[in-house]
């Protein structure tokens, strides 16, 4: 029997509570002084948790691969990212709470400069404020194609996400952005035989999208990634049991959420209204995944200094989340974005589960260092789900 | 290829000897003076093999699944629990050394107290004595149905088991008992088509079952539970090439070793005279099961002093067991049943194997925290049988 349909068996409603903190890009690499970001930040209310805590290591996919946001959530919701997977246009349109059917077909786009003769000059065409977005979104709005519908929604900035709706639509396509300037758009090719007609709906997407930008400055053209149909997972109300709810404050990681069936909330500006809102819904749920960004932006701009203060900001939410008095609290993260490498990273991630029913152990600090002592050892992402729901006695005994 | 098959395939007959003590239930947590069980009871011997042994932690079914015992002795004798499903009435019956074929279905049953409404006022019918149990199954044992054999026998106190045997009776059936008072008792119902016939079979002889036991007091109704036909389970001896013998007090786990192939013994009144059964058996076999129960019995009732009590008199037949020299020995548990919680728990459970073939560690204690840290680490049931055949010199070598 499968994970899922083992957890599907023997989950139980119970009055429990579980809040999951996820700190995007959590863990981290020594930096010049030789300690990690975690190491280096003061976080006393971490600590503290971490020495009432059972600690550990996550590997959300497998050792030694690195998690995109998607299969980094996806694993910790529960569900095995290399059985579910993701495309980013999905992850997109869920984002900006696009209705997303089962068989829609989702790009994330760019609007992009090109020459004359059609080569990028920018991939993100002089980063354009989101109105100039939105009014190129309505330029290209009521472009038809044969026998599907067309959904054309303004993200950020630059960013758009494009939809295409009707039956027979498969994923399985190759992205048209070549991924650097000095190049031409690439043409979406099918990489399975049912993909054909997706294929060529969105190429003749593309062709009269450039038609309608000729002459527009500095977005005069369109690139498309992450062209996927939205994947059938099956709800953490269905799995677990819960009635799970999602705070974040940015789009792609609402669409996670949505995704894993839970009820999405907008989180405010900051993580002390993200609290303050679980706050507010504290009677209505019985799962609550709060999300916090801010260490993964500044491990991608490869700013330690700002990670370690963004951990800090974290750590300052902490006594507040436990006055909830939730059953089970855990913290931990999606991925590793070390800032000296500027990128997310194939390292274990810091895990930590509150619970009474634990071996007090030796680890006083939430650091990469400290947890791989704790009691749980390495885990896969897909445990994570697990654990909890046996801490907050929502897991029936298997067999007689 | 499978663990089965591949130990199929490598296991050789050897006069090496294995013994695997299960205590039930071993694993605890801490109490209210921060020990567990393991750690607050004055365990030398246990200790002393720990000292001599390589340690580690069992985890039966999967991270965070508490095991059922049928499900945590499977893992133990090698079988993944997750594949080979055993159900209550299946154990049961082999637990009373019914002759159970494959293709049998077996159900436990309770006898209890329903009002003139036919409302369940004692699921248990005031624990009537096994004496009274005998007659009532008497009462039933001519009920007949077509096209199937009935057999109804007594257990233990109020339970009895039911089984009908004839061809295509298939599992998936519901169980009566609402698993409280003041409820009626369930219909059975098929969860797949290809249980219907055994649904009616059974709802059938319930109300013959019910008809014959009106006006009986205080017994005048039946319960069933875990309706379940025998798993198809590859026998260790075909497995490991073993001549296994299963020394056990109660019913269940004899039950289980006789699923798994092995040749059963009644251990008893008390550990002390299933080790000296274990001792005039030692020339007929080369794996020996001992079961001890006690430690469970204490956890469930809440009792961590009689838990550790137990765990002393387990203590107290490990130097008897050792003087048959047996060259590997085993000391475990079928899950944790922490006094605290009164019932089983998803915890790993304490493990060591005593073998010449190991690198001396620091592990002194035979406890859930100190075995953590031994060699092993953290290993899945399904290991243990594994371990101990290479440990036994049972295991040629996998390819050239």
């Amino acid at each position: 029997m499968n994970k899922l349909d083992l957890m599907g068996e023997l989950s139980v409603k119970t009055p429990s509570k579980i809040v999951m903190v996820v700190s995007d890009g959590l863990g981290g690499l020594p930096g010049p002084d030789g300690v990690t970001e975690l190491e280096a930040a003061n976080l006393p209310n971490l600590d503290q948790l971490a020495s009432e805590s059972v600690c550990g290591l996550v590997q959300h996919v497998d050792t030694a691969i690195t998690p995109g946001s998607g299969p980094g959530h996806l694993a910790l919701f529960g569900y095995d990212p290399l059985e579910f997977d993701i495309g980013r246009g999905v992850l997109e349109a869920l984002g900006i709470d696009f209705d997303l059917r089962m068989g829609d077909l989702a790009a994330r786009g760019n609007f992009c400069s090109v020459d004359d003769d059609g080569v990028i000059t920018d991939r993100r065409a002089g980063r354009i404020p989101t109105e100039v977005n939105v009014e190129l979104c309505k330029l290209l709005r009521d472009i038809t194609l044969d026998g599907v519908e067309v959904f054309v929604e303004p993200v950020e900035g630059y960013r758009f996400c494009l939809v295409l709706r009707g039956s027979g639509l498969q994923d399985g396509l190759t992205e048209t952005d070549p991924q650097r300037e000095g190049m031409k758009p690439l043409p979406v090719q099918a990489r399975r035989p049912e993909a054909e007609r997706a294929a060529t709906l969105v190429n003749q997407w593309i062709a009269k999208a450039a038609d309608r930008l000729k002459g527009q400055k500095p977005a005069n053209m369109v690139l498309l990634r992450g062209l996927a149909t939205r994947p059938n997972i099956p709800s953490m109300s269905e799995v677990f049991n819960l009635n799970p709810a999602g705070v974040a404050i940015y789009p792609m990681y609402r669409g996670l959420a949505t995704l894993a069936g839970m009820k999405v909330y907008h989180g405010g500006h900051d993580i002390h209204e993200e609290v303050a809102l679980t706050k507010k819904l504290w009677d209505e749920h019985d799962f609550f995944f709060v999300h916090f960004k801010n260490a993964d932006s500044a491990g991608e701009d490869g700013d330690f200094g700002r990670k370690a203060k963004a951990l800090e900001l974290l750590d300052s939410a902490i006594p507040a989340i436990r006055d909830l008095k939730p059953d089970v609290l855990m913290v931990t993260g999606d991925h590793a974005t070390p800032s000296i490498l500027k990128a997310h990273s194939w390292h274990p991630v810091p895990f930590m589960l509150y619970t009474p029913w634990r071996y007090p152990d030796e680890v006083r600090q939430f650091t990469e260092r400290a947890c791989r002592d704790g009691e749980f050892g390495r885990i896969p992402g897909t445990d994570v789900m697990p654990l909890a729901m046996a801490h907050a006695m929502k897991l029936a005994k298997y067999g007689a």
